[in-house]
């Protein structure tokens, strides 16, 4: 649609540009999205939803999920990250721009299925370990997140061949996949005190993750680890001072961490 | 790979088939797999996996998840349904074999995001009604079935435009999600003694069932509400019979059910 350009996030009066994102800039879903539009060279805008309301748009946009990320592309909404990450490979699929899946079926199908562990995997993990304080259902969450790294260890080893991506040369669908939980895997490492990224059990996911978040498609986007234990623990006695109730926006939150 | 034909389940000393599919009759998810293959015309050999035990190549081809459907293809695995249906339609794009997905990203886009949503909801209150006793559990996923299939009559209506399936004129990917479940949520109907599918809620999707269930790629391959209902009861008194032990070959089980 557009040439490589860098994204644009502008609140004006001009008509809604073609691309728009509601998202939230903490949410790991949300950075997948972000990663793949900056692979692809696309402009948009992103609408940050605040924290504790959802806009009229997000609700009439994901009537079902009422969740973020929604991309609009021309007024129409599609849901879901990872549905999205591929729509957004199908849409902009020619000019030059990188391919996000691989062209042979089976290694599509071998991202989807890695994409798909990692959905069910970790985010569950990482709610535990933000927010749950039993010590037992912690080490459990611990485990499994310890066993899910192990296999995506194995699966770079597989997918990258020698290269420096699983995508190969470039980041795909499966770096997007993993890559948007980047942050908070490296935040509840620090929130519950435990080592996740062991160099003697993930050497090459540890400097996959080293090339990954310095990548030019995801250096803006991604959200730094220490802002994500910050927000974690600001978020906690916020909603505890506001007693769940009344909506704060995300932007004043941010600013009160810096 | 093959032209229209239909499939064949052989256990000679031939070399093995291209394709080959690690299965289990009674699971919706191999029903999938078995109805895209149908439906691209493609020659199968399906394996069926025993009960109370996972076979070699089971575990060797699925070692995360150890569960069928598994595809093999020229003896590479490929696993999960939904990834295995999308991996049939691209493998088999060509040759005059119906799409299973629409050409258009948006619509691919909505296909999904109905058949994630299908996942997520209906295989977990199935496996509620087919087995907890608890009476307000049973309630609750009665409430969340019924709640997602209204809201699939209204995806049907916008998906179809007027025609026969999700598809259009012929089944496609979201058919294939939901269809392959059609045959359990009817079992659960009875086992549960609960009206699920409602005239006066989901006219459509009764059309639409009794379109799919007669389909040529369907027929064959579709379990029997009864059947399921049948193997429910006596999977029960059978497992509870063997201790939860030695394991027992779906296939004499399935005699047993005549």
């Amino acid at each position: 649609m557009s040439p490589p350009s860098s994204s644009t996030i502008n609140g004006s009066g001009d008509p809604a540009p073609a691309v728009r994102v509601l998202g939230f800039s903490p949410s790991p879903f949300v950075t997948r999205v972000l990663v793949a539009l900056k692979l692809k060279g696309v402009e948009y805008e992103l609408l940050e939803e605040k924290v504790g309301t959802k806009s009229e748009l997000l609700l009439r946009s994901n009537p079902i999920h009422k969740k973020v990320p929604v991309l609009l592309y021309h007024g129409k909404p599609i849901s879901e990250s990872l549905i999205i990450v591929e729509y957004i490979d199908e849409v902009w699929a020619s000019n030059g721009a990188p391919a996000i899946l691989p062209r042979d079926p089976h290694d599509r199908a071998v991202q989807r299925f890695w994409a798909q562990y990692i959905d069910d995997k970790i985010p569950p993990a990482i709610r535990v370990l933000r927010s749950v304080d039993i010590a037992e259902e912690k080490e459990k969450a611990v485990g499994e997140l310890s066993t899910t790294l192990q296999y995506l260890e194995e699966a770079f080893v597989k997918c990258s061949q020698g290269k420096n991506y699983f995508g190969g040369d470039n980041i795909g669908y499966l770096d997007i996949a993993l890559g948007g939980l980047f942050g908070w895997i490296k935040a509840v490492e620090k929130l519950a005190g435990v080592k996740l990224f062991e160099e003697a059990k993930v050497p090459n996911l540890i400097s996959w993750a080293d090339r990954f978040r310095v990548h030019p498609a995801v250096m803006d986007v991604l959200v730094d680890a220490d802002i994500l234990v910050d927000l974690t623990l600001k978020y906690i006695t916020l909603f505890k001072a506001l007693d769940l109730g009344l909506p704060v926006e995300f932007g004043k939150l941010a600013q009160n961490l810096n």
